[in-house]
């Protein structure tokens, strides 16, 4: 746990990362499939509407992850290998969301039970991926560990809630995805976008701040 | 919006942006299918061109599009939030071409609606695309945003222009495509190649000027 | 043989391997099909945990390699065209690994032989792929050929035998898998799991002790 | 044409061919399909023979070009327009070798005239991808255009023999997979082997001389 390893390793957790970051992303396309519908092309392209809303919801959800890594890694300097632990478990969440998305897809234009244990199964991917976000940040944050120097214990509690609020959003959307998978998804969804205008008005005063 | 960040930053945009590129050009081929023609092997392969077509035309459009985005990149030289989401939006389109290329595949073979349907698709995908490419572009260059000095503002307009000419291009085999499906094929063929080529002769005078 | 090169060399040869082995890594998701189940999508997914196992102990296996190399390359400062053939041949057992977990996942809820046969074939990867490490990690270190400085002998044989220990539990788990494949799995999960803590135990007088 | 760019382009040239080596070599594991053979897993897997030798000769081609890229841009210094659409081009005969291969895998097995034909053309993919590295080698070798110093005549017109042999044994067996599409597999695994043990044991006089 001591063992810190110096500037050139987190360089490469980072490309090991951004791989599997990309791969994830450009990989949900497999999960869009021509339709097969005999009343036309127009006519079944328009049928899988929740293909393409589980396509878009997961891409930017999976790019704004990797824009918080990317900024989290400009404040993390140094890695051990309980980070390195946790990254590959953020990864796992990463890796797998497109069989979520896949169940996703294929009921959330159906009525009834299966849209909502899809959209659950999908919300709980989502809720795993921000604990292993938070784990990393908190295990690099805490006393300096692996920062350039110790934030003041008020900033370094702000930083935290302020990576970890995801999380509790996620994990309600579970809930909700049985009252609505449809809900449940948008809110998802705005929880992505938010991060994206958050993120672009208040970059300068968040993780990226040295 | 006001929050730039340096050189190290732009490297790690590249990586991701190189491996969203570099994946979404590979998992073209997953689109090619053995032909299970009982006529023979040739017979059935002959009979694929259009997946062959569809197969370069994305390969050489994707290709081209990297070639640029890395010129583009070698004058922008910090990065923002927006600019972070601009260019996430340009591997947005990017990484879903894969779809429109096997709708393409699928049904430019055979006469009637659906070709049209299916290549004004990939038509749609290809100008959204363009645009997401000028919004990263017209975003740093704009008063020398995120560029090493501001341009004199007639060659910022004229570089604008020609990062955005293609867009109009694909906009108008849109409509194209709905007349004839593989007319509108040959013109963005023939505006990829276009590219190589005034790549290839101008290279000194682009955006690598510096 | 002689021929070996400098520290820009292995930084290729390790972005190239990151790169397979986050890919690797990464399709194991394409093996995770949405379960087509009548009753229900809950009673589809609880019917597929062979597959969400085999998912899991795949993704940690590759995981732990990934770290390991990273943890290997850290002490190697040179490559010569032997490191890179054997680091090739490691990487063939990497990317070849979903094969086998697709097996796992489709015959491990099933009794009978074929569980055992798959499970042997999974763990005959896993043994090649742990031989291929130990060629890696021998070549390099023998004599000091590929790094800083060569090791007292005494500690250069512990060094090796530390890398080549997973090989006989791998091996081992060949037989295990005839008397019963969930055994033997649960054991590659172990030593995976075992991996994990001692490395984050241990990492300050592992390999990376430079 | 007389655009050069400095040393930071060949590093992302490649970046992204890596990328594109690393995707097409790991996606080759997707052509293999777990056995539907009823009389067990044993049976089905050994009847899979051809899958296996093709997986494994496309790896390992894969793999050796990858080393001789590795190689030849020790020496490429600097990169321009014509380069960079050369390398495109080597990249897609790379990209699209898994389709071939999955013909092999799958007419292989059977006589007749498909597995000639099967075999052909995977032979005229590696023939096209053998002739664009001429071209990116040709290009940038010729009058020292993109090397760090000109090589004087009779080293340079044998450094471009050196690799460009491999193009007319890849041609013959274009014309051998219609006596024995067996044979000709066997002659190109030969050769990758063969590039093997000459890189092996005449590294040092190679490319790599710098």
């Amino acid at each position: 746990m001591g063992a810190t390893e110096d500037r050139a390793d987190t360089a490469r957790v980072e490309a090991f990362s951004d791989g599997v970051f990309a791969i994830a992303i450009t990989l949900l396309v497999l999960e869009l499939k021509p339709p097969t519908d005999s009343q036309g092309l127009w006519h079944g392209l328009a049928h899988e509407w929740p293909s393409f809303v589980a396509y878009l919801s997961s891409f930017l959800i999976i790019g704004i992850m990797w824009v918080n890594h990317h900024s989290m890694f400009r404040t993390i300097v140094r890695a051990d290998r309980l980070l390195l632990f946790y990254n590959l478990l953020l990864l796992l969440w990463m890796s797998v969301l497109p069989f979520p998305t896949s169940l996703v897809s294929r009921h959330l234009g159906h009525t009834g039970g299966d849209a909502s244990v899809a959209e659950a199964v999908y919300s709980i991917n989502l809720t795993l991926a921000a604990i292993a976000f938070s784990l990393v940040w908190m295990h690099a944050v805490r006393g300096g560990r692996l920062i350039a120097a110790p934030m003041p214990p008020r900033e370094e509690r702000a930083a935290i809630i302020r990576f970890s609020a995801g999380t509790f959003v996620y994990a309600a959307t579970i809930a909700l995805a049985f009252a609505s998978a449809i809900a449940a998804l948008v809110v998802q969804f705005a929880v992505a976008a938010y991060y994206v205008f958050e993120q672009v008005g208040a970059g300068s005063s968040g993780g990226s701040s040295t």
